[in-house]
């Protein structure tokens, strides 16, 4: 792959008040975002792995969001405590973290049972 | 792949006067992202592809940039005007828009002959 090894989008949106539905952050800043481009730069993999800020992923019921690239594994409910486990089983690791996936029936689904 | 088919990141990045990097947007506003928008939508791509905003993608020196996931196709010097081969070729035919791409050799490049 060339560009980055890996390619991790963390969602900072914000939605105004009353918005129907909910923000993975409350004022555009991630912790998770801080934490994770820490530890990926003490594993070494700062030159490999990119850390981004994106817009809403569109799956705003199951966020805090985060998506990895290329493999397409996305991540929900994710807190900067979660960062450590991410980072190494992951991204050195190769291991995708299943607790913290999001289901394949859950994402982009205009009904599951988070969303209603 | 769950989620999307293909997920589309474009920098919205602006930089402070001044700055020795350059910016992808001149103020946060991508006209780029919102005609692309509105090309996948019209090709009946809308729930398949998603075109989504995001913070620097660290290639300045190549923008406007954007990149394709999941084959992490790298598309730098983008213009509004490009959308609709982007769209007819990439995303709706597979075919990957070669004048726009950013080369390998550019990519993460400390130095290339447009960073210097």
């Amino acid at each position: 792959m060339p560009g980055f090894e890996r390619h991790v989008f963390i969602c900072h949106n914000t939605r105004p008040e009353g918005a129907p539905r909910v923000s993975c952050t409350a004022d555009g800043k991630s912790e998770l975002h801080v934490v994770l481009q820490q530890q990926v730069k003490a594993a070494g993999l700062g030159r490999t792995v990119r850390i981004n800020k994106s817009g809403c992923l569109d799956q705003c019921e199951h966020g805090p969001m985060m998506v990895v690239y290329p493999e397409a594994v996305w991540y929900g409910g994710v807190r900067p405590e979660d960062a450590a486990e991410i980072v190494q089983e992951h991204l050195v690791g190769g291991r995708p973290v299943e607790r913290l996936r999001v289901a394949e029936g859950c994402l982009n689904a205009e009904k599951c049972p988070h969303r209603g």
